[in-house]
């Protein structure tokens, strides 16, 4: 093995599928880009942040990302746009989406958050090999090979650390060391839940070993709470048969050690006090304001794993129970459509608008209506209901760890109170001050929206008070900080 | 503690929801019985067999019984059949029903092997805590009812060994210490799979921490695999944060310490090599014979559990690729109506029927049906199905252990070669002699459908008899013998 670098100036490389920022043309054909949004690209932010010389490898997606990903090519040079500097690989087509349609989405994303229908589905096959191995494989490689080029372009600076994110990546860390050997600190972060070591087999011989092999040629393995890092040990012990030490957190592979750690992500509390304070969300403050009653709000994407059909019939039995509640509550539910190409999920939004339309047709008045679907895809919007809302309903099936609850709390100017499912990942850091449901209960989510919307004032005010604190003890600066002693205690360690 | 007896003549109580023995009148109005069929009735009557004061207590069922059921509880006397002495409880029927068709199925048995489709299944609710607290407690303290007035009955004899059984009984351990404090052996054995902690935590608050609490208040819990014993272990560590030791599989509990052990259930070899050469089995062996081609056999209850659907196309799927093999081969399905009542059930049975159509629309010719659906309720007729497979499939999305896969491996005379699942509990024993499949693996299943339908002889019988070897290695004597030996080990050490 090379000797390692613990230089902290070493090169840094952070590699996911989506990038900071998308590039386009406007009318005059200029380039123009946008920011990117979502709490993953906030956070691979300060990550960023923490080192000058950082630069982010994500896929091209728009046209005008090919052109870029065409001329950064030619150079060897990453594209600087607002301070970062950025290098995007232009996948194959038809790979691209046999990657991301067939393999990532649906497959891992639903086994991952345990969400097939068993007796029924998923019908594994031929089908699923052939997106294995001609899209997941090759856009994975595609992505080692842009950092391949990138470093030869620049060979000063020591040994790389290369951060490579999520379950569109898992193979990265193979072809990285293929490229590499050991002359790499390579860490892999899973943004999504890892499931029990039952619900991993339910994938295909070649996936189920192939990624776990890939994940442990890794250095550090990391995920959002304790649960899943310890389900993803038990994963690699019962399937690989290798050792490993549950409570370190080490698993002993091909004589080395890998570190399994959780690292909770978390926000910028300083930037949705700001977007609290803009003019954008101020002016749509009064739409919000306007509904009668008292603020329930969810906002989500329309996936299986959100639990939205639930949490509708949970509120129509409330207003059945204490009918004295019409009139008092309104539920805004902001819902972004996702993933309409996928049956299961276009299936998904029908039924959660026929849920929609009975609970309003059953208890609507001529002054009020129950439920107020917002499908507008603008994200002030969403901070203007964060800052107004009375109770916040998350009562996801499984969520890796569902930043709405960190966002929205930090921006509420109410003293709102946070409903959390047992199975979100902020339920490890949230859940003590948080109501706590079990998301299957209709009944107990029923009575748990009655008691947050009836709560008296002093107890919101220390509940929210505690969730505030929780959440600012534990910033994204933190959760980047943590990770780069970890590398460095790593690299100290087996260097 | 009192001080135990370990006198191996110490009185054996088994407790099943299922008795040995059905009651009736004929037309003439005498009582008659008629045996009841099942693995867990003919490995409890192994058990009863190794003592001679054996009492077994299970539940009346028809009308004859509950007379039965009045009389023994007048007399305070078992009563005597077959050799067997047997105790019938009678319960409130809505109670009866509130925990058989609402608690334990659907909800124990769906929950155990994994089958709700979770984005929209289970709603739990107040219907689920009505079920809980006017079924199944109240039906599971009429056994422990019955347990006592029969000790109190017959009092010579030293401390009991109380053995029960399934999930449908889960809280009749915690009923018998309110009874006997620890002045008897309890123990609990599951005969479905355990789930991993995540899949246990769908249930209900109370129900989740009730049974558990219950199950380590009895000495030994019991499982097929050492698979569901670990998941056990875990779940009872996560959910209550006992103290576990997970090798040694101890559970410390209020300061006692709860064995968790295997004991993988098996069959009694000579029932099934008589029951091949019957008469009634020879009869009935005509018309196997005369289908033609090989015979692919599969019986199953139309359980959500068993994958009949998956089954059926990957044999579709066979016969595309192989088309030569049109003519060549029939699948027999032998299948059993199964919890109707149940509206999954329901649909699944409908699935069943239409994936059958498909498959026979598509292949079949004048002179061959590519399925046979067979469902008669004639137990020779799987018999002589038994003797007489090519190939048999096995290929359960999960299944506790899957007896059928043991009696049609010794009743064979073909040296078939087994199909099975990597998700039943068989395959711990018989995996490594047979075609191992992921259950949710359409092409691999069609692929190994073809390699069993075309193996060489010589390895068919190399196969066939080292499935016969692993058999009668592990057969329902020794299961029992083990249990009563480990029994007499717990009582020498804690007693």
């Amino acid at each position: 093995m090379a000797e390692r670098d613990t230089n902290p100036d070493a090169r840094l490389v952070i590699v996911s599928n989506r990038g900071p920022v998308r590039f386009s043309r406007n009318d005059s054909g200029e380039r123009e880009h946008s920011r990117g949004a979502g709490g993953l690209v906030t956070a691979l932010n300060a990550l960023s942040r923490q080192r000058r010389e950082t630069v982010w490898i994500a896929s091209a997606q728009s046209d005008e990302d090919a052109r870029v990903a065409k001329e950064t090519s030619e150079t060897g040079e990453p594209h600087e746009v607002e301070g970062l500097r950025i290098l995007l690989a232009e996948h194959e087509t038809d790979a691209y989406d046999l990657m991301y349609n067939h393999l990532a989405n649906p497959l891992l994303w639903l086994v991952q958050h345990g969400l097939y229908d068993l007796p029924y589905s998923p019908e594994l096959g031929d089908e699923t090999r052939r997106a294995w191995e001609e899209g997941y494989l090759p856009v994975n490689e595609n992505f080692a090979e842009a950092v391949a080029r990138l470093l030869k372009n620049s060979p000063e600076g020591g040994e790389p650390i290369i951060l490579v994110h999520d379950y569109q990546l898992y193979m990265v860390p193979h072809f990285l060391r293929e490229r590499f050997g050991r002359d790499a600190f390579v860490s892999l972060f899973v943004h999504i839940p890892w499931p029990e070591p039952e619900g991993w087999r339910i994938l295909p011989g070649y996936v189920r070993e192939g990624v776990l092999k890939s994940l442990l040629e890794a250095d550090v393995v990391a995920f959002h709470t304790k649960g899943y890092a310890r389900s993803f040990i038990r994963t690699v012990r019962e399937t690989l048969g290798v050792e490993v030490d549950e409570e370190e957190g080490v698993v002993a592979y091909e004589g080395r050690e890998v570190w399994v750690r959780p690292y909770p992500i978390s926000i910028d509390p300083n930037e949705f006090e700001e977007l609290a304070r803009s003019e954008a969300v101020l002016e749509r403050e009064e739409t919000v304001k306007d509904l009668p009653g008292k603020l329930l709000l969810r906002v989500d994407r329309t996936d299986l794993s959100k639990n939205i059909v639930r949490g509708f019939r949970a509120y129509d039995r409330m207003l059945q129970r204490h009918p004295e509640m019409k009139g008092e509550v309104t539920f805004l539910a902001r819902l972004q459509p996702s993933r309409g190409d996928i049956p299961e999920y276009a299936k998904y939004a029908a039924v959660i608008e026929k849920s929609v339309q009975e609970v309003n047709q059953k208890h609507a008045t001529e002054s009020w209506e129950p439920i107020i679907l917002s499908m507008e895809d603008d994200f002030m919007l969403s901070v203007a209901a964060y800052k107004n809302y009375d109770v916040l309903l998350v009562n996801a099936v499984r969520d890796g760890m569902n930043l709405i609850a960190k966002e929205a709390v930090i921006a509420n100017e109410k003293n709102g109170v946070l409903i959390l499912s047992e199975n979100a990942g902020a339920h490890e850091e949230l859940g003590e001050h948080a109501l706590t449901v079990n998301p299957f209960d209709i009944d107990e989510q029923a009575e748990t929206l009655y008691e947050a919307l009836t709560m008296p004032e002093d107890e919101r005010t220390r509940r929210a008070e505690a969730l505030r604190e929780s959440i600012r003890f534990n910033t994204i600066e933190e959760w980047a900080e943590i990770q780069l002693k970890d590398i460095a205690a790593y690299r100290e360690q087996y260097g």
